[in-house]
């Protein structure tokens, strides 16, 4: 199926119903599909064509979501970029992939004047609103008042869609790159799994140049639902939205649930129209699942993924029969990273190339195959081999696997701490730490130690007003792990390095 | 997704849970995977390979769920014989397919023994259950003995799955080949629509060699559900079953639904198990829809697609603002054809090449294109050709479609009457003459005219113990329909003649 093909499903199935909101901008499906036929005459009539990449650069916007559709449509490749990059990634980026038009928020000026004065790739500027004063490119209006264009490139199911470039903790960014296939496939499993429909408003709140949120730009289009979108995260902007525009469900990172749940007065928010709340991007531990469930007050679902997979790998969903269990037995399995999605085939697999045991206890790597997996990065051959084993994408993700067939994720490969010849797992230590009453955010990583090759460290943020000092948080955690699990040092931090998802940069940690 | 990891899919998440319950049989997800791989290996010993037909002849049978998994994960080709076609016809269809192995229900004893007798392809037979008397072949039980075979067939992803001969109205059989990703796509369509889980328990109930039902095999063990096997139609039975079992859901043939409704006593069954109850294969009076209702008590949904499409596309589910009106007015929509299925995209083309407009009256042909549908007809190059327009899958069918989207078919488009140079759609006269009180079924079909061309005539069954003329019946026509519509002649008949999947054989009324 052709990516655009479910805009006009919802154009012809739900043409008069709500599609977007975004304060007060208020746009039907009819509307929104008209907008972006005349963004995707804008478009082709300023060059683009099939298969060209078109970087976007801004906020969550309602444009945003009308450049996701406009560029499937002509069969363009999009490529989101991360706001929180630097101007010399996002230069890298746009290299890369060799984008000649960008799409930019007004917001996002300083970076697109860095750009067009580094990137001669870049022949033209679209801002997804007012120019800013003094500069160049078209304006969101003048795209707006275009012809529009219904035609759809033709494609094959495989072609380009989307690049995401991956944050990249180390080394230079690489361009995922998702066809319309991986896209489609994935939507459709979510409103399986999610049961998403027309009754479904989705708070877009994480970033939409991300896939934790971006995927249901498309589901959420696809079955007819309102697209609720908040331009930058802000607790009180986040409630607000919820009571106003009665949002069903959303996808937030780890970081914006703690915020949230955090900020004074979460508890008697009005959050009864919310039926899920999804958390994923990054890591989460169980004493902040116990926070988030209480007030939001729905059903939570962990997810995992990957933007290579688009990206859910796994959810935290009960089986019918887990769904009997007492309250503290089932919130064991909502905890965890879940079980494998829809439209993947999950294995975890040891050092010893099989399976791991469903013991709960032995560690493997998370192996994933299926509709939903890139067939690799933009111009990388190598890279793109060196992350496939016999068809299988290897995640770099260590877990292990219950009786129930639930993961659990202990460590990213390359942050497993070998100390003493004994494995530290860091999200096993990262939790008891979670678990003291002063600590905001955690991240413990192993740093070269002549003795003991590598040491268990950890770095720490407390809450507001609360106070804990090293030892402390030591003792604390020998009292709940084996020894050399314990971290032998604790530094504190206002707040934990982290990407544009939410995930804990521990590269920096460990070189500052 | 190759086919044989749905079932992977269950034996991992549900290895405890029940898979199949067949009157005293009951397995759980483990040990029908263990016996699917007792017959993979089976069929491996006895030489089947990827990409060889196999062929299957029985009544819905646990063997037969078995089957198209232990095809699957071979990679071979599944070609289900429909249990109603002659000798002849059978024996075309086996050699048009060059299937070498024949699994066979006992009861099909006398059909195998003149395929054997005519077919000079068929090597070997696989009896589903134990041997005939005196009938060649293996036992069943030898294959469950087998050594368990795990091992998946590396497929191409639009690798041939299964072929199912359409029952052919005119002309010889055709097989329609279905893809692994055209069925496991529409399982995961059918999974989001209908929010199949592991919470539901299928009624197998209509046959397993038509698609109507045979879908549900693949869709109900992704999520883990209980496939309920009736074996044959028989109204206690079915009760029975719904009762004993606790179905959840199925989807039932026109013919049975009319039968089960008027069955002594079905008001009183305890049917409250059932969440829905889906209606294919063949197009259904509202008359007749309002009884099933009243009986089952549940949310109907009308179901409509094609062999060739895997089969659904349309569902007459309700959009959230529709399910907002009045019980009279929903039903409107409930009873139509429906709105297009998930995957598909449809398009209802006039004479003129373009799409009708949404105005509940204008008619044109359904075109269907998008994951789901079939790649062509097995060697029929000349007929594959024919049955596309530019990538369109032309559906002989006449609908139109009103102002929320959803088409209502009304008629096949061989099968529209022009009579005195005036269109008269069939299933129009036939729902007016559904609404008398004495019929039980109608048909309305053409016939050559030296005046008009053509004339209007019907074909009826009366209910049981119910009277009525054929001047009565032609006067409650034209008392409801303009004169030209209402039929010329009425014929008295004691049952209408079907295919396999309940579908009223008009040419065989024509030329009878």
């Amino acid at each position: 199926m052709h990516l655009a093909s479910l805009l006009e499903r919802a154009r012809e199935l739900h043409p008069d119903q709500p599609a977007v909101v975004e304060g007060d901008l208020r746009l039907t499906y009819r509307q929104f599909s008209r907008r972006v036929a005349s963004l995707a005459g804008w478009m082709h009539a300023s060059g683009v064509r099939a298969g060209e990449r078109v970087a976007l650069l801004d906020h969550n916007s309602t444009p945003f979501l009308e450049a996701y559709f406009a560029a499937a449509q002509l069969g363009a490749v999009l490529a989101p970029l991360n706001t929180r990059l630097s101007h010399k990634e996002l230069a890298f980026i746009v290299e890369d992939c060799g984008a000649e038009l960008l799409l930019a928020g007004p917001e996002c000026a300083p970076a697109v004047a860095a750009l067009l004065g580094t990137n001669p790739s870049i022949r033209r500027v679209l801002w997804l609103g007012v120019p800013p004063a003094g500069a160049g490119g078209s304006a969101y209006a003048e795209a707006l008042a275009c012809e529009p264009r219904s035609e759809r490139a033709p494609l094959d199911p495989d072609s380009l869609a989307h690049l995401y470039y991956t944050s990249g903790t180390t080394g230079r960014p690489k361009g995922v790159m998702l066809s319309h296939r991986n896209v489609w496939v994935h939507a459709l499993s979510t409103v399986a799994e999610l049961g998403l429909s027309d009754r479904d408003r989705w708070g877009h709140i994480a970033p939409l140049f991300h896939l934790a949120d971006a995927w249901a730009t498309f589901a959420i289009t696809w079955v007819g639902g309102v697209h609720v979108v908040v331009p930058r995260f802000e607790e009180e902007a986040v409630f607000g939205a919820i009571e106003r525009e009665r949002i069903t469900i959303t996808n937030l990172v780890p970081t914006m649930l703690t915020r949230l749940v955090r900020h004074p007065g979460a508890d008697a928010r009005d959050v009864r129209s919310l039926r899920r709340i999804l958390s994923g991007g990054a890591p989460i531990a169980p004493e902040v699942v116990r926070e988030i469930m209480r007030v939001f007050r729905c059903e939570y679902v962990q997810t995992y993924g990957m933007t290579e997979t688009s990206p859910y790998l796994t959810l935290s969903l009960l089986k019918a029969h887990l769904s009997q269990l007492p309250p503290d037995e089932q919130f064991r399995y909502r905890a965890k990273t879940g079980r494998p999605f829809a439209a993947v085939e999950l294995d975890v697999v040891g050092e010893d190339g099989r399976s791991v045991p469903r013991d709960g206890a032995s560690v493997g790597e998370i192996r994933a195959r299926g509709a939903t997996v890139t067939s690799g990065y933009w111009k990388r051959p190598d890279e793109t081999r060196a992350a496939f084993d016999n068809g299988w994408l290897k995640t770099g993700d260590l877990a292990t696997v219950d009786a129930e067939g639930y993961l659990q994720i202990v460590d990213r490969k390359k942050d497993m701490i070998i100390t003493g010849g004994e494995k530290v797992y860091s999200t096993e230590v990262e939790n008891v730490l979670y678990e003291h009453a002063a600590v905001l955010e955690a991240a413990v990583y192993g740093l070269p130690d002549d003795v003991w090759g590598e040491r268990v460290c950890a770095a720490v943020a407390l809450r507001v007003g609360a106070t804990a000092s090293e030892p402390e948080l030591i003792a604390f955690c020998r009292e709940r792990l084996t020894h050399y699990k314990a971290p032998r040092t604790v530094r504190f931090v206002p707040e934990l390095p982290k990407t544009g998802s939410g995930k804990i940069q521990k590269s920096v940690l460990r070189s500052s």
